[in-house]
């Protein structure tokens, strides 16, 4: 049972804006970037964009923001343990001493651009990997164990044996912190060194990911490093990144690439950094800001994000020609990682954009039948038929004589509601008499947006045959302003009504009146290319991954 | 003559987007806040976001960005004199110090609400004198200038006069600034004091808009002014900057608002700052939010140029507090400024949601006739008459038999297309014969959009009496897929449409198909409350400034 006022949020559109500002809320919390959650938000979960849901988010993280300063205020005394660690910037980078010229524009562009290759890389991996996870996982839960304890196993042997191929350093002797140190933490880790030694790559691995990055983000650390270690730790990061991912295992993207990618700017910086006045500490911010634009592909979010990370507004120009170029380049090999992961499972998610074939097509070459309508009243029996021989949601609802002169397009009626009308079994007896007021016998609550797995399943609603003889007046039930086209409208143009509206049905209607007053209904699964490329086996795939039709009209063809 | 390339850009959607991403080039610019200009120019100037124009506008910002920092490098020699001065953050608060505990709350709440509340009376007099300034330019240029030359004298007499009446202060003894200065900058101006004294008054107003800013964000000098100085100076300001908009100069709105807000800040510290362990420095800050977010009521931008602005992370949960109360209590009573200036212009400016009214109408209820369509072959004469009648910028293209069964709808063609058609006089003799390849004849650049204030007019084309009996055939340059929408459609959800879209003609198609293929066509016109009273009158205003309709449906009324 919900509580009462937590009804008003039980429809599509408020739960899609709740997952949008839960995202927020989340980005801001654990990031304590409270601007950059609400970017994050709007530039990756949701598909479409409105005002009011920008002022939603704000609201989230604003209070994100203020409850986390509080209790950063209220743990500092180390009244919480563990947790109250840390201010409210995780990674300050704070320096006046960041200056850049011209001649650092050279190695920060390369850095920006194998940045875009490395991470369009990663997500061919990840993709990869995630098919084969995929494979193994469908043989069951067994299965499914024995990958995630496989794969912690060898990260585990990789995290501890690696360490062993590192040389041993002598501690610098101007630092403040313990060194070597055996503590939980440290930036000097003694591993199977001498008294005065320590082990970099042990360093690196046995922390806190927090504390690496924050260790490779430091400034002034030039020397603390071996080439060869960043190497090794860069490669383990990036590959352990991309096989710790989709396990039955908590596990991330952000912050492994994050990691990664301040590994990739500190070996960036040791390859070429001499040629650049830039400490390797902000190569490192860098090649976090690189990697996660060529894996994300968001510029203003992760820009915000990396701001709010290091608090270096100093550093900021650099940071957004980084993104832009790593955007660019991986943008030529593929897409980003969220559309991917969507894809993978198998959520027909749209493009933000028309493909350039779609504009060749029109709506009626991609619509499919047969077409189940319903009348303005109809026969509870033909309903029930309907409902469980098609998956169809949405179904149209048309008026014929003598209800009305010709048959008419009365509005759109969902799956949904009409399982609440079959199991409230509020019938009428004959086909010709309406309920006008048939709505009053229900409550607002009973169209209720079930929680996901609660869904009404039409099996689950026994009718007497007397019952299926009735009739069951759909009028008052049904939403009178479905968004339409016309058959001939072009493709293109009707997905970007589909996303910028957020829709999920959209009628389609006849270009010639002689017709019946609706054709077809699209629905997501309509524009997916592998759906109109069973459809169009004229269409072919050109080697760069787009669909293209050049100058061919493919509806004069066909 | 346009260079060739830039001939891509030569139409509605490119121009707009270009236009915004123009906007985010000069936030970029004018406050060095690359971020800020991207989503200023998303949330304010935008009405509808896509995410390409979101990659466009960053794009823009970070090349602003980079040649920005390149120049203030290369100027910081000292080779483009004033030009040169001040780093990439313009009020650089960064601070240790910045603490903040529970007991700020009350304090920075207050400021929020009473910065709403100033911010939206800022939104009521500008509204109020931007009218009267616009009744007495109507009268002539003279009158124009002579406006501007009173409010000069009068603001330069304001500006002059004012710090007469405040008391002189002795210099601090532990600044490093000259104390007092004479020369054009400086903080502690002498005026008229004595030697080792200072005017408070004229401290702040002799100063650039942007030295004063930074004057009174500077942490550590609670005891520069007088209460009575910063009293002044915020009601001077606030007034000055009210007055000033709207004339023949050139003013702005956020600088005027960030400068008053500054001294509102002040004021709040001076009265209810003993409450707090807040340096007055930071109030100044977050009275700048606070009357920024009363005013123009944006949340994520605002946070972002305040951001970079003083380049003070820490006090971002401070800042998204007062500018989520100030925006919450300012709407309470009026709309932004930007609306509010948009309107005033005149351009019908479609709200971002519906108004609640709007569920109750249908489309067909806003829609006025007559409506003029065109055959896909038509008569010269009838279009040029047609041109010449109506005001309209876009027209349906009906099919008539015979060349199809019934009256087909075959698009929608533009005022400024067939302009060009009739311009280029490439006519057929008859109505029945079709001349398939008549796009040929006409290159891209023809129909590109010209740069406003040099539309074609119908007017201006001559044609002899034969040529007005000939026809022209509008099928190749007609729009194939125009949205559209059924009579019945509710206008709330038209109106989402409209706006989510981006459209300038949306066609509405009959319900019973009985009747013409197009029974009207919508603008954005039909949308605005002016046009929609007039055509009910039973509809009324509240108090609230929401035209509400409660239950009553007023479509079974009419």
């Amino acid at each position: 049972m919900t509580c009462k006022w937590l009804r008003y949020f039980k429809n599509d559109r408020d739960r899609r804006d709740l997952v949008t500002c839960g995202s927020a809320a989340g980005i801001a919390a654990a990031f304590r970037a409270p601007v950059g959650g609400v970017l994050f938000a709007l530039e990756t979960v949701s598909s479409w964009w409105r005002s009011a849901l920008l002022w939603r988010a704000f609201f989230t993280t604003a209070m994100v923001a203020v409850v986390l300063r509080a209790l950063i205020d209220f743990c500092k005394s180390g009244k919480c343990g563990l947790f109250g660690k840390g201010g409210l910037i995780m990674f300050d980078v704070t320096a006046d001493y960041v200056t850049y010229h011209l001649v650092d524009l050279p190695p920060v562009i390369t850095l920006g651009v194998f940045g875009g290759i490395l991470g369009s890389l990663y997500n061919f991996f990840l993709d990869k990997v995630l098919r084969l996870y995929n494979l193994i996982s469908e043989k069951g839960k067994t299965y499914k164990f024995l990958l995630a304890a496989t794969v912690t196993v060898c990260t585990s042997c990789c995290l501890f044996g690696l360490p062993w191929i590192a040389s041993c350093k002598p501690c610098p002797t101007d630092t403040e912190e313990a060194c070597p140190s055996i503590g939980r933490s440290g930036n000097f880790k003694k591993f199977q060194c001498g008294m005065n030694e320590y082990n970099d790559l042990a360093s690196l691995f046995f922390n806190t990911n927090d504390d690496t990055i924050r260790n490779l983000y430091s400034a002034g650390t030039d020397d603390e490093f071996h080439m060869s270690s960043i190497l090794v730790f860069f490669a383990a990061s990036y590959f352990l990144g991309i096989f710790s991912y989709g396990l039955a295992l908590p596990s991330g993207l952000f912050v492994p690439v994050l990691l990664t990618g301040a590994a990739y700017g500190r070996l960036v910086a040791m390859l070429i950094g001499s040629q650049s006045t830039l400490d390797h500490g902000l190569f490192a911010v860098l090649g976090s800001a690189a990697l996660l634009g060529g894996s994300m592909r968001m510029t203003v979010s992760v820009c915000v994000v990396i701001l709010e990370l290091t608090n270096n507004l100093l550093m900021l120009p650099l940071v957004m020609l980084v993104l832009l170029i790593s955007k660019v380049v991986a943008d030529a090999f593929n897409t980003n990682v969220y559309d991917l992961l969507v894809r993978l499972k198998g959520f027909p998610h749209l493009e933000g954009y028309a493909e350039p074939y779609m504009r060749q097509l029109s709506v009626s070459d991609v619509v499919t039948g047969p077409l189940q309508t319903f009348s303005g009243i109809e026969k509870v029996g033909h309903i029930v038929h309907v409902l469980k021989t098609t998956g169809h949601n949405g179904f149209p609802v048309v008026d014929e004589p003598p209800f009305s002169d010709s048959p008419t397009l009365y509005g759109l009626i969902l799956r949904d509601h009409l399982l609440v009308l079959l199991r409230k079994k509020d019938f009428i007896r004959s086909c010709t008499s309406s309920t006008l007021n048939a709505s009053k016998h229900f409550t607002h609550d009973e169209f209720a947006k079930r929680g996901s797995g609660k869904q009404d399943r039409i099996e689950d609603i026994e009718l007497s045959s007397e019952e299926l003889e009735m009739f069951v007046d759909l009028h008052p039930f049904t939403n009178k302003s479905p968004y339409t086209v016309l058959e001939t409208m072009s493709l293109a143009k009707a997905l970007i009504l589909f996303r910028e509206v957020g829709l999920r049905h959209l009628l389609v209607l006849p270009k010639s009146s002689k017709r019946a007053p609706v054709v077809g209904i699209l629905t997501r699964h309509d524009f997916m290319p592998e759906h109109i490329l069973g459809l169009h086996p004229f269409l072919f795939k050109s080697r760069w991954k787009k669909v293209r039709l050049g100058k061919l009209n493919v509806t004069s063809i066909l």
